[in-house]
């Protein structure tokens, strides 16, 4: 029977089945253009079917202003396939339902011989769970051509996921051209070399690395997303993880001093001062990336910032006593609250990682809880909206078995089961406070990977099970998901996906010899406990 | 104005533009259906307009039988696009044609803001000057997934080369699944590390590779590529570039060893043995080849096959006196010749590189000349058809400039320039030998390639410039193609394509510290003229 992934909230088997050939017609509302769109376009390239368009059409797209936003409803008989919707979004979520119902070969970009098209007779009710359901990808780290984020993008559509964060810039890459500020990319998309692998064992690969994103090539992103019910939330981080614009811009730094883009992973010292100058310069950048990004959301970071250069230098120090502030915490609050005030006078909304509650959280700010549930909670019970993705549970570059061949493993075991087992809502959270959770999303960190194939290796099946997680309302129930995971993997097979095997990796998916740094969950759980312990309140 | 390329043979420029809108409408002749859907996804994508059918269209693709198998006519006025052709070959590169005529952001998987997509009036004439319009891509050395091939493909397309040589097996790398042989990408599809860079300094890696395409993944290429008028040709290498073969199962090699897929890269003393088992292993092979690849030809290899395994061996010695075959080369053209008369019962013509001569010439093989002319001509005088790839000029894997910063510097300097001059009809042949010369391609080799954005280094602009030389009628004329080039690059700025700048490598294009192994052009011609002495006939 089908299997589609996430799985819908009511899905009734019916009699019989509709079959798809060349002779199929659709018909859509006007409102629901872009689902016909992109039904007619995937199935032209897998059958070579137009479904050109007429009135008396067996598949039908109808706008039901009575259903959820992203709801749909889709009814497959012999004779006819219905799809209603009140929103576009809703509509494209149908489409990705309908052609999970198809034969996994209509993934594919041409048609293979002798298939039969066929649709099996179904009913369907289905709506999300949550409204916030994304993967943040770190093309900072190792940078990812248009056409793979494409590619990623159309693997979230699969998913039915909505939201794309691109982790754009951080130490080790500035991805992003900005027209005002062009050392950025000249200077900042690319260094010399980068570590391998984790740990004081880790070499480098003396090879240089880099790429960035022209503005159009963001524009172009947006679009591509857009046309499929996703929405690119953009990410430039600050005051630290700043490295790659200090390399281009020295001045903007702590120490002024002279930087390259940084080669190795992990924290940083070199931050952005907080001088005036500094502040402006980055409202410049975000009037143009907020020009690029029709978001809603802006992503500050603010993950990961060490003090002790604000600490040492006397000016950083003058400047808290000029502005009140009385420590280096309250002093990146004071930092994230300014761009915070630039961005609302754009329209937009700073979203940040939890330690932007740590001296005090920007107002209207929206936090994205990473080290464990204590960003979540305190957020959400002081009025804050929260996305979870507690690293624990939805780090795909986490190790996924504690075979010690996995490749580079690094912190905790994170297997399918433990992503699927992922609900963003904490208990501690009362009803009304657990409002403010928006949802969640996996992140995709790139350290240890290099190229594309490797992102498919960490992110799949592990983001089908997220999918599912913030999709569905139902329990989960790990050996029913476990029952339609062969057909989806199916799917991802006639997309390219090299996935990981529920038996572990491939030959040529290891890395021997390449140092990770597994870490053990009560280690670890004990030292997020630790560093949280700033912003967790009394619960 | 239109910086069309390859150059039409006929371009006249004419008053006034056409401007493409969502109100535009398509219709075409029912045997040009299949440029239609291209002209459709491509522009439907680029700019979100349907093209839809109806009768009183004013873009209009019909058939003129009167036309050359791939010529075209391709008619833009302010009112109406009027395509004739008399193949669907011919209407697809009027759609590339037409194309080019618009902005560059036609190229676009998703619509930019603010475009106007007006095509300038004008009036082309055209037709291909060779039938034979390729490159070869070696996706042996390294593998490409699927969508880096579709990719590719795509980018033929846009040059209207219309032949994909994949170069699926070698001593390092066996990339094609034969259901009958799982061992051969079980055990072939993948090797523990590769050799980095060129020469007696070259290092290793320590990094496993591999990957290899289900028959599903072929039939999708094959059938992407018809499509757009490509037509996919396979090759499996024999008797030497064996290795990975014998990695899977040994008993086809000289000395029935075990051996691991190859590691380096280079010319490898262990080929296939003589055994009639061994030919009926690659019969086998090759039934399943030729069942996914509709090509007329298929590509044997026959390259680069060391002798000194079956000189030392005493069954092979045996062997040949069974045969009586008089010494190693007339082994190898034996060889050569089962497969062949294999082949022909399956209805294929077979394909082989230049040493295919040594030893005499199959019946009814055609030679692809690589190393220099020789081959060339001798083949083209005996009466067999030819395609030429003379490595010092059309081999994308050589070196672009003379710059040691190039990244791993191979060989002699091929610029541009140097493929813009291709001719792949060498002066010595007379106007009915060459007849023969079915046309020529560009081989992509990958030892030093180990990514996509490599290959798009290599091969990009030469590979335009080679479009060109195999596309033209007229004399060259270097400064016009550069008048056109800058053009044309947009194009690939909007297909993402990372090719080479006239400046030289981005620094995260460079291989520091990477050896390469340079070669002088004279050097190297009396190199090859000493290899080709015992196949070059009297002039």
């Amino acid at each position: 029977m089908a299997s589609v992934l996430p799985r819908p909230r009511v899905l009734t088997a019916l009699d019989g089945a509709f079959t798809l050939t060349s002779e199929t017609r659709l018909a859509a509302d006007e409102p629901l253009a872009a689902a016909a769109h992109l039904l007619r376009s995937v199935v032209g390239r897998a059958t070579g079917f137009a479904l050109d368009n007429a009135p008396d059409a067996s598949i039908e797209l109808r706008v039901d202003d009575t259903l959820a936003a992203e709801g749909y409803r889709l009814r497959v008989s012999p004779d006819a396939v219905r799809i209603e919707a009140a929103t576009e979004t809703g509509a494209l979520w149908a489409v990705q339902t309908l052609l999970q119902l198809l034969p996994a070969a209509v993934h594919r970009a041409a048609p293979l011989p002798g298939i039969r098209w066929s649709i099996p007779a179904v009913a369907i009710e289905d709506e999300p769970r949550f409204a916030w359901r994304g993967a943040m990808l770190d093309v900072a780290r190792h940078f990812l051509p248009v056409r793979e984020v494409l590619r990623f993008i159309d693997l979230l559509a699969l998913h039915r996921l909505n939201t794309l964060h691109l982790h754009l810039t951080d130490d080790q890459g500035w991805r992003i051209e900005i027209l005002r500020y062009p050392r950025l990319t000249e200077f900042g998309s690319w260094r010399p070399e980068s570590q391998v692998g984790a740990g004081e064992t880790a070499g480098f690969d003396g090879r240089p690395h880099g790429g960035f994103y022209r503005q159009d090539d963001i524009r172009e992103i947006v679009a591509y997303a857009a046309a499929r019910g996703i929405s690119v939330v953009p990410e430039i981080e600050l005051p630290g993880h700043a490295q790659s614009a200090l390399a281009a811009y020295p001045e903007l730094g702590v120490t002024g001093e002279s930087v390259q883009t940084w080669t190795e992973w992990g924290i940083n010292h070199n931050v952005f001062n907080v001088e005036e100058s500094t502040i402006e310069f980055l409202c410049h950048v975000f009037d143009e990336v907020v020009e690029l990004f029709p978001s809603p959301f802006v992503h500050v970071g603010g993950d990961e910032c060490p003090k002790d250069q604000w600490r040492a230098d006397p000016r950083t120090q003058e400047r808290m006593r000029e502005l009140g502030v009385a420590d280096e915490h309250a002093l990146q609050s004071w930092f994230i609250s300014r761009i915070g005030a630039h961005l609302a006078s754009r329209g937009k909304r700073l979203l940040g990682w939890d330690e932007i509650l740590e001296g005090g959280l920007a107002e209207g700010a929206t936090v994205l809880s990473w080290r464990g549930w204590a960003g979540a909670i305190a957020a959400a019970r002081a009025g804050h909206d929260v996305i979870a993705c507690p690293e624990d549970t939805v780090y795909l570059d986490y190790r996924q078995s504690d075979d010690p061949a996995e490749p580079i493993p690094v912190a905790t075991v994170t297997t399918v089961a433990d992503v699927y087992a992922f609900d963003p809502v904490p208990p501690e959270l009362t009803a009304e406070q657990a409002r403010h959770v928006l949802g969640g999303q996996a992140n995709i960190w790139t350290e240890h990977a290099d190229s594309p194939r490797t992102i498919d290796y960490l992110a799949f099946p592990r983001l089908s099970a997220l999918a599912e997680a913030l999709w569905t309302t139902e329990p989960r129930d790990l050996a029913e998901f476990e029952s339609r995971l062969p057909r989806h993997l199916q799917r991802l097979d006639a997309l390219g996906v090299e996935y990981r095997h529920a038996d572990g990796p491939r030959p040529w998916q290891l890395r021997p010899g390449i140092p990770g740094r597994p870490s053990d969950r009560a280690e670890s759980a004990a030292y997020v406990a630790e560093l949280t312990a700033n912003i967790a309140g009394p619960h």
